[in-house]
């Protein structure tokens, strides 16, 4: 069974995923691009997949047949088990809980196109429809606080070896530390300036012009200033909104309008790079929860996807001390992918 | 200029390293390894790489002359500069410093000799000897507050196509992101329980010996209970002390042993993997310094070494959300650690 194990330390927690072990042997370091296996996420390859938990269908088609248009599954190899209590408890000095959680995969389109890029407009808006279906219904279960909504493009993000588009989607017990980090950020600006700091930071960035890559339709894509990553790109609704569950139909297009957008200059600038992104959005706001941080969530928190193109190999002191060294300036990537001809 | 920003929210600093950036189409996702290069840290060839900072060397022999044992030099490419002034400024909502730091490499052997695993024990002590010294001359220097040490082993692991043994120094004006959160956790447990952390989950991972790889020699290896990362392994003195830069010379060799009997053992039992290794310490501690994680530092806090082999290509969400996923369990991997033999 997996198991949710806190970092005594900084109090960090990690999913230990025994049951999808390797044996020890089984490390190796990465090895480059495997060849594209038989792709199951084919439309008519529906068998081999698990039974599919919600889809957006063509009238008169029959759940786990043909006919759909984007397609939400479990993942066959699960990081957390839904069929698991949270059972927290300490083992010795140390804070453990039961690996509870669900992992799907949404399908974003019938046919075997890697990049969602390469999707319509209105098929990306599917997707998105997908993800908030299953963020509404997960936040039902009262054991799960946050969905973590995610994308591994290209081998070298960790999009495994099948090239078909899809999203991940992972329910976990906890906040993951670094948005948890945001809203005690957020909330502490919004104590002391009564207003939200990304809806400053917009404005600001508006104003400035010199890390925006778009400006459309209600959304604002930049290069964050204190960027990670060379070419790493934030999408953000313009208007205020800490739930992303909560997006207009009209808004679910405009953000497939963006991505498309964003994520094509990617492609065309950089040379068809692996990229992943990840949504930030507030965790399940529910009246009872007593974390601190509830009190102003809806004014002080603002969602917004962050992308992130693997350009480099991240030398590892990255991560042992979270410090990190961008080679390039956002004002110069920003200036490049507004350049970019999109057709 | 390189420059020091700020994320406005979770409070990061990043280094935007301009001065070394590559220009926008330099950016190409991660190939493989390339060709190895004409080694300019080999004995003989000192006139290839910057004057010489510091160096053990043989008696009678001058300064970038050959007849050393290690070698400490500047970076070719420095991602700080220590020419720079702090100047901490705002930019409308954002944080900035300059780019102030030193940037250094330690060579660590005169041969041609790529993993610091195949190096005597001996050796192994002069270049800890090394970081030392450096160390504590860079800590007069008040413009700075950390050093960070840390090594990338293989190319993936961003350690540059030249393969000769070496590890780098990088002094900065502010304390690392992950090494602060260490040190208010560690603060936090010691208010509570005034005891170290460190030292409890030593004499735990000692007493249960499941994670432990080594014991030996006054220093202990073990897989850390909430690994991030398959074959983690942590090396932490069992003596409590905060601060590396006071360790005896006795103990620089005992280090010396333990490192290198962990790292062929990771060498010998993981195929030769690309690891990156990173030293936390106590920042430089100033007596006027008014930072509240101060005044108990000396009894809470523990220096001690991470190594992160990397076996996995990490799916990007890991950046997005501080949340990883282990997908082996930190026993297994100290079990299989514990059985390969090393000569």
């Amino acid at each position: 069974m997996p198991e949710l194990r806190k970092d005594p330390v900084i109090g960090r927690w990690v999913i230990i995923a025994v049951e999808r072990a390797r044996r020890p042997k089984g490390f190796r370091p990465p090895v480059t691009m495997p060849e594209d296996g038989d792709c199951p996420f084919c439309e008519g390859k529906e068998a081999c997949t698990p039974p599919e938990i919600f889809a957006i269908r063509k009238d008169g088609t029959g759940p786990n047949k043909p006919g759909w248009d984007a397609r939400v599954i479990p993942s066959k190899t699960p990081i957390l088990n839904v069929e698991s209590e949270i059972n927290r408890h300490g083992r010795g000095i140390y804070d453990v809980m039961g690996g509870i959680g669900a992992h799907e995969v949404i399908i974003e389109t019938p046919k075997h196109i890697a990049n969602i890029a390469d999707l319509e407009e209105t098929q990306i808006a599917k997707v998105v429809t997908c993800c908030i279906d299953r963020f509404v219904d997960l936040s039902r279960d009262e054991r799960f606080k946050y969905v973590l909504i995610f994308k591994n493009y290209g081998w070298a993000s960790g999009g495994g070896k099948v090239r078909h588009s899809r999203t991940q989607l992972i329910a976990t017990p906890v906040t993951p530390k670094r948005v948890k980090e945001e809203l005690v950020g957020a909330k502490k600006y919004y104590d002391y300036h009564e207003r939200c700091i990304f809806c400053d930071l917009i404005r600001q960035e508006i104003q400035l012009k010199d890390r925006v890559v778009m400006d459309f339709d209600g959304f604002l894509a930049i290069t964050p200033f204190a960027s990670r990553f060379p070419f790493e790109v934030w999408i953000l609704p313009k208007q205020h909104n800490c739930d992303f569950s909560t997006l207009s139909v009209e808004n679910r297009l405009n953000l497939g309008k963006i991505l498309k957008k964003v994520l094509t200059k990617l492609k065309m600038g950089l040379d068809d790079p692996p990229y992943n992104f990840v949504l930030h959005t507030s965790p399940f706001r529910r009246k009872k929860s007593k974390s601190s941080y509830w009190k102003t969530i809806e004014y002080d928190y603002h969602w917004h996807i962050e992308i992130i193109p693997r350009l480099t190999s991240p030398a590892g002191f990255e991560w042992g001390t979270g410090f990190y060294i961008c080679p390039i300036s956002p004002e110069e990537t920003a200036k490049y992918l507004r350049e970019v001809e999109t057709p």
